[in-house]
């Protein structure tokens, strides 16, 4: 614990804790795996049998996790938990799911996964999709019956989505983030504050500028990881964000196509084999 | 849902929203209570019997609900849900908790409450009393077998402490918070951006200051309830912190007296009688 007194950005206040109620295995594995990249399949799609073959691939060139997400989902109950214990049996790196939550529902949540990315989004017009969804979710979760035999880690999650999105405003109330440098500091206190464990940035129809990534990770400072995803292409891309601070970098629509596996190594470094 | 972009200092985000779970009955009796003042009952320094006398004059004052709180607490679950039950037995004024989290345990929960306020302690020093303590306290709940049959709604509480407190310092990390323009300007955003229910300032020997309220109202903007409390011991007190934009005045330590229905009355604001 620390006792000097608060500085005026707050910037102090985010030392991160080991978590002292078992959780928090993922978010160690992830901690120790910062500067490589990750890919999220989205289940509706892929069909199993693909999402199968390129988790093994994934596994096989060191990708740390293996994000399971869609914006756009329906009938999450019939379809994804089938996807997460496939994949579960597959492969031994953990299933993490990036579902939005919905009102009434809260976040979807498979048992079996391993994790489930708990976003607030920070730049929602929403407060349900702020945090109160959390707390829809867990209260569900505390009314089950019977109660679930385990529980997927939540790791805490600030998503930031830039640029017009009109789908991410209409499934979390996403207005384009503000790429201020005030507005960022702004941004930045709220999450050193509340000290979220990742920061998610995302833009779906263009890029999360590099710049902004590093800006954000020098008010932020070292402890959250970070996650730069959208529209991400090439090893070039990558390689700028990692420089640029980013944790890790996520792509998801890069592998749809039938020619995934070449797209896969390339976009991996593995240029050379 | 609004469709502007964020303005820089975030302040347009947190439009409060209904619940969509059945949740809120407690915050909305709140705010429709707004100007009017809270006692805390501290049920390790109050006997049963008493308690029950003074939660019958506060329900004949209209008092809009009882907390019962500590900071310091032991054997929650042999000692406070017979409080819990008798007093709702005695009145018909919801009973809210106001208890720190425990690392290990999360906030200690006694079903029968009517509502929590889930504190995030905006000047710990600590995240585990930011928010971690949330998931901690979900995710025990979620656990239960069998599972609660009910469960109290939670209150999305900032909570903020001022000027030196080694209890809370102790308790919850606190560090006291920086009463600068330039910080309240940053506490403004956190509140305004996650979209607090309520704002919790408390000063334990010294007061929270009328100007910092009048001043934190302004930057969060009229939707956040905000409750000041703390060495709270005359009418004037409470009508200067009322002026100030306070939504409620919360007193505890005043009614630990055994004259403490002559004081009640004139806290209350009831001298005529």
């Amino acid at each position: 614990m620390r006792s000097s007194p608060v500085s005026g950005a707050l910037h102090s206040l985010s030392k991160p804790e080991p978590h002292s109620s078992g959780e928090g295995r993922v978010l160690e594995h992830l901690r120790s795996a910062s500067g490589t990249c990750l890919h999220v399949i989205d289940p509706y799609k892929t069909r199993l049998g693909e999402a199968i073959e390129k988790a093994r691939a994934l596994e096989d060139l060191g990708f740390p996790l293996l994000i399971l997400g869609s914006t756009d989902y329906c009938d999450f109950e019939q379809h994804v938990p089938r996807f997460v214990e496939a994949l579960k049996d597959a492969v031994a790196i953990p299933v993490v799911l990036h579902f939005p939550p919905r009102p009434g529902r809260g976040f979807p949540v498979a048992d079996e996964a391993d994790a489930v990315l708990f976003t607030a989004v920070l730049n929602s017009s929403r407060t349900y999709f702020v945090w109160r969804s959390y707390l829809e979710t867990l209260t569900a979760l505390a009314r089950r019956h019977p109660a679930p035999l385990r529980l997927p880690e939540f790791l805490f999650t600030a998503g930031m989505t830039f640029r017009p999105d009109p789908v991410s405003g209409a499934a979390v109330g996403a207005v384009p983030s503000d790429e201020t440098p005030a507005a960022l500091e702004t941004y930045a206190s709220v999450i050193t504050t509340v000290g979220f464990d990742l920061v998610y940035l995302y833009s779906r129809h263009e890029h999360v500028p590099v710049e902004l990534c590093e800006s954000l990770r020098r008010r932020v400072g070292p402890d959250p990881l970070m996650v730069a995803s959208g529209g991400v292409r090439s090893r070039d891309q990558i390689d700028a964000y990692l420089r640029a601070g980013v944790s890790f970098v996520a792509f998801g629509g890069a592998l749809e196509t039938p020619d995934w596996r070449t797209v896969l190594r390339q976009l991996a470094g593995r240029r050379d084999r």
